[in-house]
């Protein structure tokens, strides 16, 4: 798994919903903020079965119905399109569950 | 729920396994490392679900086999009873489980 190159840097990052880049190393990360606890485990128990299928884990701090993500690729040094496709399904998962 | 007196600490928190304080917060810490993502997110899964039954959350980092907690009561400004008794049920359901 390559590093993302400029193009797809340029790409692919920008399309990402709500995601930013975090300062002082080469990964992306975003705040969920679901309807409680129960919502926001539930959808980190979904997130966990993608991750170990696809053998890309993320870092993940959770608190009360919020969880905060960053995303890396620690094999590649930075990020790659296995944090940009986690990072989409976060998303896809997320639907629905959070605090409106 | 009532924060900890100070007998209580003495008497209470020495006798928890691996657990330290804080610094800079009325909280205690610890950090398990298991034998795989696997095991970390089995045992999160258990943790929550006590968790959720007590109305008592952990705040928790985890990246892959690593996960970092800190215990403190919000609503009491500090350590009291049921952050005790979460530390103990963590230890307990993580037996068996951690990296040899």
């Amino acid at each position: 798994m390559k590093p993302l190159s400029d193009s797809e840097r340029a790409e692919l990052l920008p399309a990402l919903d709500g995601w930013s880049l975090v300062e002082g190393r080469d990964a992306i990360r975003k705040r969920f903020v679901f309807e409680d606890f129960g919502a926001a485990f539930a959808w980190m128990s979904r997130v966990a079965l993608a991750a170990e299928k696809a053998g890309h884990h993320p870092e993940w701090f959770n608190v009360y119905n919020r969880v905060d993500v960053v995303l890396s690729t620690h094999d590649a040094g930075g990020l790659t399109r296995r944090d940009v496709e986690l990072a989409q399904r976060m998303d896809l998962y997320a639907s629905g569950l959070l605090k409106a």
